[in-house]
């Protein structure tokens, strides 16, 4: 595990770009090969940013907003901003305070909080110290009465929504992790799920009978009174499906590039599928966010909130929660001042037409 | 602050671009870093060069031009050539003389001078060596009062049009400024607005409430006789309601790329401008250019004059007041030659179709 | 020629990537100039990987997969999966066992093999230890007798069918080789060859005398009850002549980009082959794989099959018959995780319109 | 002067661009900016070269053709093969034996020449050397009778044309040439012109006001009963009027990128340059050939000939005449074979449609 229990944010961390290079030197090189790695060629991966860079805004000047406010309703609950952490595995690959660490920072900021199923710390715990806008990512696990105790589980603790991964039955081709051996150290385990049937690490075929399909989302918004919410759609025609399936929301991801290489970048995917849903259920997106522009983005094209996920990481890895919360900070601020700057007072502000040129 | 009390030409400085590099290395960082960087990824900055150089240059030979005259007439006042110095804050920072120098080096290569609101040197100072093409850029200030005097003294110092930005209400982030520590070193000051109150430097929201807005616009029209030219036009139909708010003229900037990043290169944007406002009021335009071809494409395009900014200090760093002239006679000569070698003996020659190939 | 002796999978070699690198180390710098080079400036080599590299990917989810199933049926024939051995001549360049080990291999991951007649094996032995789905790669002789003799070889050695290279009738520019000094070592021969009349080294003029025509074509079909599959094909017009030439099969391939620089990409040449053959006979295609995904593309673009030259020989060269096996077990791997990941249970899932997105 | 008494051709020249690399080192640094730099940024250099490498040949197979012959006819005479050798000043700045040196070689590989009016040896001396094909280029002098002379010379020396330069009326921006301080060295002169008025050193104006018009054109045709070509055509109104002006061909230039930067790359303009005169004149091109299937690309766009400038004084620079012999041989050679890959057994053969794709 990398040795970093430093906890102060270094001279020259203004944006996240600087937090990526400073993890990527503080990280030991396995840790830092699964945490920044993608799949294959890391083509998804560098196109999730390129599409962001190439959409141009054009803003009105001189409209005279008197402040900038970004909060917003999502299932029936505010948020301060529309800024969240995506799911993760293994935080304390990062930092020895792990989701504990992450979760606080988190609160701190006001942002909603997706744990992931695979986190190094209890949802229990993280529970303890995480703030009112907390959300479980779930895999489907391979007894269905498993999967039903982390809901419940999740239920008690207070996360307030499911996400339920439907993109990766199985991992992807991971090269950089691969070629740097990365294992999942001793001692940092997928500690919520110990107590449940481990997946076969056996064949391709074995795993796949294991795929969620739709009838397995019915089944489980069914068991719950919780919203679920599906990430990883990226087609039009999924989306409307996730809207039969009952889902109360969905995530346009494609994993971060750590699936399939040469997937669509999701910002290029956003427009087709808000036009899809058309407003019945919020659409959130994660890949590639970086910048404030990248946030006022997204919203212009139709999401209802975004997912952060390597920056959070990289702020554990390079200066503990202090570093989550700055990356946050970072983001907010920038996000903000990007509102400014196009003369968005209010997130209902941001123009759907017009900004964006391409 | 830059020690750089030279004053000679360097060998090998033949062009724009080899100014930029002998100033990133004689200014001190964090003062290259200010003078130098844009907003965030620094992408608008770079489109706004890419821009002139995708534009290709298609002309007809064999037309027998006797010579090549680039003078204008704009706002009733003759000019010898259509390139005029930006405002750009704090010349100081480059050299001891500032703008001091940097006007006597206008005047000596008979440019159009736009002094910044935040210059290093008192406008009625400037006003003494520069010469009779003069324009003062204006921030409106806190107080209206401030703003007014701010005019008065501009125009008793014989400042021939007020060039008031529309499109900075607040700062952009600057990374490169932030992570080399930049501060206006002692010595240096906004010598213009030491009387004035101040504005906040306080919340977002407070700065955003003195952001102006298009009746401010109406107001200072309303309040001098000079010729106001607002800065940072975009949009046609803020070019549309700019004509309307009795602007003098526009100019199309995204402010050299130091506000929000991924802002469209003005260069693309200038046709929809020109032809929104169809000859009513001058379009002036700045970003990126650097070379001879730049302001000709310009020109082609419709605009009535360019502005150069960063390049101006880079020549004062270099070679003080000599290093600005040589810029500025470098970007003539190459005008001259570029209208040469496309048959264009004054600027009207100067095809508005036919000349650009996409 | 090249030193090695090695026999086994070096650490961190994750992909096809990894043995192409690898291989430039191991490989003397005549021999990798001759197996990795192109022709003129390897403009065609580089198109044809970024062909594959810049299509999308946009599958579907929750489709419920059981399993992976990559068998096909081909010439009456069953294989395993759709990745075959592309002919590549002088194996012993980059190892000792030379096709030997390469059979061996192919046939312990159930791959269809085409020998190259300028194998450093004779097909004879090959043959001996090669798996049933052996194929044999021609160049018509100068002689018609010798070409005959050829064939009657191959049926007799239980070759399965012919493949005819009907793009290369002189070589292309090969700079690389050149530059490298690059000749057939002593101790390797075209062994296959030895007996039969020599092509004249003499002028282009007289080479292009023995350039084979469609003519040449028919007669050999009329010889031989194997199937005759002619690689080279690029233009839709010459797949149909192919179709009305008694050709049993087609592979789209521009020689590797070994032949004539500027060649187009064969995966952007696919459609409209696959388009004109309409299913008549079996279209394969070569040029450009390194991934798993890349198999699918080019199924999903209609090829019946691919075949896969230079990864091939980079396995050899790393690491003998093992590093060739370990190189088709990771492209069957990544096939069958893409397969996964869009949904694809057999290849007939694979779908021919809205998996892919430009 | 470079010292280059080198007569040998080097090993691992196997192509145009191996002679760049050598000759970039063997050259001094003054001279290889002068003969290697271009205008400005040197855009329009590299355009020319990225237009050629863009353009895809998509051939036929199986043609059948008995050989190539790349014998053309033009202005009456007929050539071995359509590649000449462009006008570029002062060989002598490559190797001592100068344009004698080039013009034997070029006699040797039976190349048309093009002659500079600024060739560091006289045009009579080169005529005693040269092969029955050479042209003179010219520039038309600030005297008319200087220019008659010239003319006068040109036709008792035996040159079958005059190739008047239209698109250069004054020297471009060359930033490589000025920065290196490049100034033709003591021993170097433009002999030819020894005996004429000078044109002035002076101001842009009198420059210009010698800039040759078409009237000029339509007098010097008027002069001579040679063939008057006409070089710098880009624009398809211009060739048009140089076809009313009684040029007997012209030649789609951009000066090598040497005049004005951004000027589009020549290849792109061929194609309406060839449909606007449709036959009526040949229509030559320079500007970035390196390959074979360059000049065969320019001729399935409809080129007569093509010109080939620096890497013949880069063949002259790395092995005197023998290297220019070597460059002609290498490009001839690869031209042949990229006809014979294409199935064109003649010029006449290479299709106009058909053969190339974007």
């Amino acid at each position: 595990m990398t040795d970093n229990s430093r906890n102060e944010i270094p001279a020259g961390a203004v944006s996240l770009a600087d937090y990526e290079r400073l993890a990527s030197e503080r990280l030991d090189a396995a840790a830092w090969a699964f945490l920044s790695g993608g799949a294959g060629d890391e083509i998804t991966m560098r196109w999730n940013r390129e599409a962001f860079d190439r959409l141009q805004l054009l803003p009105r000047v001189l409209r005279g907003t008197a402040g900038v406010d970004a909060r917003l309703e999502m299932f029936g609950r505010a948020f301060a901003h529309p800024i969240l952490l995506a799911p993760v595995a293994y935080h304390r690959l990062a930092h020895p305070h792990g989701e504990l660490g992450t979760a606080a920072a988190a609160a701190a900021q006001e942002a909603g909080l997706v744990l992931s199923t695979l986190s190094s710390e209890t949802l229990e715990d993280v529970a303890a110290v995480a703030g009112p806008r907390r959300w479980l990512q779930l895999y489907l696990q391979p007894e269905r009465t498993d999967t039903l105790d982390l809901v419940r589980r999740a239920e008690a603790a207070g996360y307030e929504a499911l996400v339920l991964t439907v993109d990766a039955p199985i991992n992807g081709v991971r090269d950089r992790e691969r070629r740097a051996g990365f294992a999942v150290p001793p001692g940092i385990t997928a500690v919520n799920l110990l107590r449940y049937a481990k997946p076969p690490s056996a064949s391709l075929d074995q795993l796949m009978a294991l795929a969620p399909t739709w009838e397995d989302v019915e089944w489980l918004i069914g068991e719950t009174t919780l919203p679920v919410i599906l990430k990883g759609i990226l087609h039009p025609d999924d989306a409307e499906l996730a809207v039969a399936s009952g889902a109360a929301g969905i995530i346009v991801s494609n994993h971060g590039g750590r699936t399939l290489d040469t997937l669509p970048p999701t910002l290029d995917l956003l427009p087709a599928v808000v036009g899809q849903i058309d407003g019945r259920i919020p659409v959130l997106m994660d890949g590639g966010i970086r910048r404030g522009t990248d946030v006022l983005k997204a919203m212009a094209l139709g999401a209802t909130a975004v997912l952060v996920g390597r920056p959070i990481v990289y702020g554990l890895a390079v200066a503990g929660p202090l570093g989550v919360a700055h990356v946050l900070r970072l983001l907010r601020d920038e996000f903000a001042i990007a509102m400014a700057l196009t003369g968005c007072a209010t997130l209902a502000d941001i123009p759907r037409a017009g900004l964006l040129r391409r």
